[in-house]
């Protein structure tokens, strides 16, 4: 009987060409499945919660594998596993778990964090951290906007294809916290679940109209539409940090 | 008459081989003056307020350079600058100044910050910028430790020899602020000047003392007695952080 271990991953994303598997690239995926042939010397398959595109951070991306037994213990993995990874990557913990624990089906939800720094100067320590927008932004505003997509919505119109589409475009945002200080703005997304580059086309949008490209109201029009024509900003991968996933 | 400029600098220290211009090497001085070459066609020195080794950050370096005439303005420089230089070193801002300013001998003070972080595993994002220490630390002990050091003292017993010795080693720290959260602690020193290595070297003394490799009475005895014998720990350069110069 496999024995599941479940994983809690932090990375850096500016480092690879993001989570998902690929032939000889440098990805999440890849090494981690990397580490655990070498500690196992057998091949494993690393089940993400989701997917994060290249240049995307995790604070604590969560992963599970099936395993033949128990020879190591859960801390004992910790360890292996950061010894053989680059620093970019680290394992925080990692604990086994009963087979009906699923990495990505049993997921309840997500926090996302978007970050932009809204100055003429981005400070070189935020670069590759934070969508950098040359002018001013309102927090009181941003809020706002932020507010029209919290709920229960249709986001066919906030989300980009991937492969095959979604056949349930609903999902719930239970709350968009804004903060931040000075020119760092920070948007933390919770909800069940995340379209394919949903937060950074509601990002996108949001800052489209806090810097008067477009009106308030397109983004009420588009929500809940179905309608994925027309001009979308998408906001830069770089700008995003997978907090945690909720079980 | 020359026109002197001065410049407020901010850089990730994780991609230069420190401040100071090399032969062939990748430093801040050198891409600053190859820029300002670019824009003015000759060769112009660039005086930075001090020199920072390579792996030390900047969030607000000073320097100045002396141009033949004031045909762009302190604006324009800071543009056409960013412009030309890598987004890990950006001009903050620029000014002319009276010939009187001297980056260096101006300089009243500095303020330095040192960031650990105290805990089995190192964040991603947090590597080249902190000192990674496994074990925890005492914020309010690591407070107590600090507090030796402040006030006037005699700092040879925690400075580094480059090239030719000082003087003059005495300096007064006027406040070391111990702050940060979790298992990150800070440390910043606001003084009249600091030797080289001092920040660094008297971090080692404390992270030392903290973690019980020694007594807080060996770094209270080798306060003032110019005794630079036997071992010691300097904090290695990544933690540390140059905030800003007063003049």
């Amino acid at each position: 009987m496999p024995q599941r271990l479940k994983l809690i991953v932090a990375y850096d994303g500016a480092a690879f060409a993001g989570w998902q598997s690929q032939t000889h690239r440098n990805t999440v995926q890849d090494h981690l499945e990397q580490a655990f042939r070498k500690v196992n010397g057998r091949p494993v398959q690393v089940h993400g919660a989701g997917r994060t595109d290249a240049g995307v951070h995790a604070l604590a991306q969560c992963a599970h594998v099936d395993l033949a037994d128990r020879r190591l213990t859960a801390a004992k993995w910790t360890t292996a596993l950061n010894a053989l990874l680059p620093p970019t990557i680290r394992i925080l913990r990692c604990q086994y778990v009963s087979e009906k624990f699923h990495a990505r089906f049993s997921a309840k939800g997500k926090i996302y964090r978007y970050r932009i720094w809204a100055a003429p100067i981005l400070p070189p320590l935020e670069l590759n951290r934070a969508w950098h927008i040359s002018a001013p932004l309102d927090r009181a505003f941003l809020k706002t906007a932020a507010e029209k997509f919290v709920g229960s919505h249709d986001f066919a119109g906030f989300a980009a294809n991937r492969g095959k589409p979604e056949t349930n475009t609903t999902r719930t945002i239970r709350s968009i916290r804004v903060g931040g200080r000075g020119p760092l703005m920070t948007l933390e997304f919770d909800g069940d679940g995340f379209l394919y580059k949903m937060v950074r086309l509601i990002v996108g949008a949001i800052v489209d109209v806090a810097v008067g490209r477009s009106a308030i109201a397109g983004i009420v029009r588009r929500l809940d539409s179905k309608c994925t024509n027309g001009p979308r900003l998408c906001a830069p991968a770089e700008g995003l940090l997978l907090v945690r996933v909720w079980y």
